[in-house]
């Protein structure tokens, strides 16, 4: 049972994380979401990832802030695609977590996302796009959301558009 | 037949590109690479998605500097997941490619990796991270490249590491 | 019939460039404004330029944030002046949005103006500037202007100077 | 007698402001090029400014580092566009000199390029392009030039492509 | 008669630039105040400097932001020790103004402040001991505000300090 | 009598310094807090730390901000290990201060936590771990409160986690 | 016995590393040092870390550049201080380094050092400074060395120093 | 006697400091220069102040890297304008010394030049510029220069200037 695991370094991560959760469930994405910190529980963190493959985790999605390393560890712990997402806020507004999370030495990949909810809600969709790889539905579903964003942004223009015509 | 799109936005990227083709061909990866820029040939970029995608491409890698909007055009083509490399060089030594890259707005996702060649390295060991999930015999190969990850780990300490018995 | 261009990738870039619109107003200059995004609505991106430039189109302004690929997009399908407004705002404020407007590589250009308010003002400056080398009214009419710049400032003065002699 | 005025800060400038020559050139554009300090010869800039303008100056090209007045104090002095160069060099590698350039107050614009060579490049495009709204020759060759730029990417492409095919 | 001038480049500076006032009439320094921008009133600076040196302007103190031009613009037309005040605020938050203040190439000297009130306050400090070289009354003025300085950081210490005593 | 000693620069530190004291209170470790700054009382600042010295000071936690010298000051009068807290703030936000504490040339160092509460908390638990050197009680208060950390995170999680069965 | 251990990201970390190894040469600390990867050999980190401490290791100093999670991961795994060098080098220069060892969240400190050589110089005297608060020899140690940085600087100065007397 | 006496942090800043020495002698101002580290040698540094202020200093130049103290400290042990230099170089190339010189909080100025050799230069000049207020000789001399100046530019621009005749 194919699902993604999402681990967000703190509580206080929860409203970038929900983002990625929106997301997923709005395409019926099976997920996971815990708190686990590299820091104060790196056991737990080591012990979740074991136990998340051997239910059906196949992409791990993280979230952290400052110094974020749960994503790197996460990384050295698994070869599933693993996707970090940096948290703003803190006096660096995400800076040093986007460094600590996208600037992965070689041999152990973090495909991350922009600073915060934007990248939760990419993470999310990445995701997505790794599963429907092997899942046609998905892909399908994928195509028709591409095509809802474009209406959405025509809708979007036609609220504040100004053509020449109404110029004169 | 499933392979890996590297895309370069400038022929002078070609270093960095090739260490994503070194870690392919490593793990016996099809893969095809091309020069198109997102400004000087867009037609050209549009066309080859497409072009890829029939033939089977099913993870696009894209490096570019400067203003790096190549991942974010490929990006907006695909529903494949799409990889994205800021290449360093030039005034601001990358840090324009990669929040170009990395800092997409929601809705069309570009997996980041490091600047210049780490992250050409690690956008290969991701692609094939995300086919292993289909393909069990990568994983076994992903595997077994950790193992010797880690073996090269103690062989470089073991040349230069100083053990307190070494001390007295 | 000679117009400018306005594009915005998001509804929510609407206020930046409601600066552009006030000052074109202001010196009576013709112009469209439409949302359309490079990421989102690529299709229609490049649609919008063509139908533009036949209706008569000669500067396109783009305003876009995070990783603004929008005005290097319409500057890969138009060879009329296209400027660029980086839009603030996000974690990173707007330097992210900078760089990815600014640093076009070699070929392709893009003039681009301050992040935010200002610099959706100063695109709509030098748009007039470009239309007004060849209509000498829109020229009176900058000159004009930069003469109430002045005035302004020394009303702006007036209020708050403390001269010598009010020192005593 | 139209022509495009390059002005650079000083003469360390010459290798970034010969990149807007060489592409001037290949276009047959009228310019001239000189240098003057906005700080060391600041009443022979602003002399010169009015002499140019006489002369059939129509864009004026800018290329300065460091603490980069010179483009803010030319637009402060005319009502022709004005494109602003960062040069890069320095301990802050031209990210002084791109700030300010680019970060001109509402009022007064100046239309800014990427850090040193590909913008001096870039700013002799745009003022082709600038001059090509009422000059069908120019615009012509500005579009042959386009085509060229993607049979050039073509070419290199081919240097160094990978095909499916050539993998097996 | 000696004094100060205080140039800010906008009435936005004010709250900035008060300041230095604030300093300046505490020490009973003489001083003037004026709105002069360098983009948008360019002459009447240059006018300014001038008519300032004649009334007995020995030291200028100019505020601005974003591309802050006008303490370099100012220094390219005065002998007279010319002290710069980044203003902050903007989406780059003083950073542009510091830089382009900063930043002044050889031999157009301007002796900058940290961003903001600080620098302002700093920059009344500076004048004033540039003064009191030829002024023992000053002299003795900072050296009695030094020592209230540091009475005044045991009064805030003796608020909340904690010794050791006060721990048991 | 072992204690540990924290000085700020400004009583406006006192909130960040305040979360050093809280976690120095809950370990039982004792402490003296001054205020006391590296310009404006920099006698008191090196008469302070003989004294504390001679008091039996064993750690110095230094807070400061802007150009934050504090910690180096107190860094070059004593042999004692010294840690430095960058102070949020200001416009630059603590990158200043960062900078300013951290950079430190080659024999005198500052051990520096984060910028802010984060790094006030921290530099009390780098403190408390020096002391638990020698201190066998210490230390076991240190390992619990490990325990506690990872006991909180299961907490933290348990009220927002999503485990794949509540997901059906 | 007690030691300092030295851990290395990489061997390409030698040089860092090898400027604590000099200090605490010359003062006779005893010391290990290896190298081990966070991301690469996470087990044996970890492994090490335990093993160190029952041989009687008392400080951690970690080195390691880009997205550095070494110093992080170890202060999870013990209670000993943890002193963290930011390697240099890599397209950010280390400052994706700095990031990724100072910004450490609440709880789990890392005590951080300057960026590359210097930074690890004065790890090893923060290391021999914690140490001596329990060595009076080595405290006797550090006060002689500080006598000669100061005699070292007065050295350097007498070689080019240009005193009043000497400019006539 | 008045001169101006230059302060190094460390000998490694010579050469940045020599080019405010050529200034100085070019304008024939008596000046001494030493080396002297607010953190090596602290006493020294404050002793050296007294000391030369009986002597007859008059403004102080400080030049120092990294976390630069100096100038910092200086100015709270004088009542002398203190000038600041930001010596470049090291991994952050001298935006850690701007930050560390130029962030100086209200109360205590140092007034900051550019980072590294034109910083130098222009402290220099800035220095003479404060001796000028009262003598009117250097004041000549400062005019002549800012003469001699312009016309380097022009001869500058002579060797590389196109003018438009040129072109044909």
């Amino acid at each position: 049972m194919e699902f993604v695991s999402i681990i967000m370094g703190s509580s206080s991560d929860y409203d970038v994380a929900n983002e990625a959760v929106k997301v997923l469930e709005k395409f019926g994405v099976l997920f996971e979401m815990i708190v686990s910190s590299a820091h104060r529980s790196p056991q737990r963190t080591v012990d979740y990832i074991k136990e998340a493959e051997q239910k059906g985790a196949c992409v791990f999605i993280c979230v952290a802030g400052m110094a974020a390393h749960l994503a790197g560890v996460v990384a050295s712990k698994t070869i599933k695609p693993v996707l970090g997402i940096p948290a703003g806020g803190g006096a660096l507004n995400g800076v040093d977590a986007l460094y600590s999370t996208v600037q992965m030495p070689g041999g152990i990949p973090v495909g991350t996302l922009a600073i915060g909810k934007a990248g939760a809600k990419n993470a999310a969709y990445l995701a997505i796009e790794i599963l429907a790889l092997s899942n046609t539905e998905l892909a399908s579903k994928l195509k028709m959301d591409r095509e809802d964003m474009q209406k959405a942004v025509l809708m979007d223009s036609a609220k504040i558009e100004v053509l020449l015509k109404g110029q004169k």
